[in-house]
């Protein structure tokens, strides 16, 4: 019904998460709306991010040169290291302010049935890593999820093993701030109540 | 806290309708995720539209070329004229396949509040193409909200005087199929009762 070149970018657009083809079409119009300039300023955007963007060497986080703001960042203490699934975990933990040290990306987490080893995620750059430098602490942030608690288990062993000396924490579960104790899933308020701390 | 090639990529995706901060945040690593080609194929899809669509010398709908496909398709009925304010408006009156005869975009909505005047819209042209022409109906379907409202009513006096032995009609408002009477609003219910009919 459209022409090609529309229905390219419709195409194009329902392939993004949460996009589907009624928001695609409709994001394609507001493209077609707009003047040439901002249009091109978001082509531009994509393939700059594509060709400037890669993973920091050391934490394997996106960085637009060899290593990321935050390796770069003398102020982030070396000694404490979060472990997240993927570049985009480490967003919301900043937005905390809470988390003064550094991160290591895994790239995904364990999962069998999808073919995901540990050989393909950073687990081995992980352990390198907390063996060469002087970390006291490596903080387990994968997702609470069963592909995420099992790679959180997964490293919690290789770093006993190899690293006795490190502390190693992983999140609080428990109920998010601000929800309703009636709505909580069996599962959240169990966690709840075995990870309950003196008031 | 993101690398400036990232927030380029955010800043320029949140500018899309309905896409707010976290949304676009979102988008962005799934961008960064996906290989190269897929990112860029969308980002051409941008380009590429914005070079090859103009508007259909007839009637203002998007076109690849000179005229839309639906001006130049013979099979649509030129004494059936359908006025709609955006060319995203055509989609959903396609989609119905109710619809046999030609389109008429106006590009908007009067709105003196927004500055948008008669000789903003595709009006003057609309009435010399019902003239010229051998018109003998115009379907006025902006949209049921007051501006649509306003531009109805224009257009149809306009029509009135210049063009009196053609019918003009307008688009039924009333209750939406399987919605519920209950949650209807007033003046939808009421439009409901003023536009009903005998079974």
């Amino acid at each position: 019904m459209n022409a090609p070149p529309i229905q390219r970018l419709v195409t194009e657009l329902a392939r993004l998460p949460g996009i589907g083809n009624r928001t695609a079409q409709r994001l394609a119009f507001h493209i077609l709306r707009v003047d040439a300039e901002e249009a091109n300023a978001l082509a531009d955007a994509i393939r700059e991010v594509k060709e400037r963007i890669g993973l920091c060497e050391v934490c394997f986080n996106l960085a637009d040169g060899p290593r990321c703001r935050i390796c770069l960042d003398e102020r982030r203490d070396c000694g404490l290291i979060c472990v997240v699934e993927e570049p985009g975990d480490v967003v919301p933990i900043e937005r905390t302010h809470e988390f003064p040290g550094r991160y290591h990306v895994l790239g995904g987490a364990l999962s069998p049935i999808d073919g995901v080893d540990p050989d393909d995620l950073k687990i081995a750059q992980l352990y390198a890593r907390v063996l060469d430098g002087d970390t006291r602490e490596v903080v387990l942030a994968t997702n609470p999820t069963t592909t995420g608690e099992a790679t959180a288990l997964h490293i919690a062993e290789g770093l006993r093993e190899r690293a006795p000396g490190v502390t190693v924490t992983r999140l609080a579960s428990g109920l998010p701030v601000g929800s309703d104790l009636e709505y909580a899933d069996e599962v959240t308020l169990g966690r709840a109540f075995a990870g309950r701390r003196a008031v």
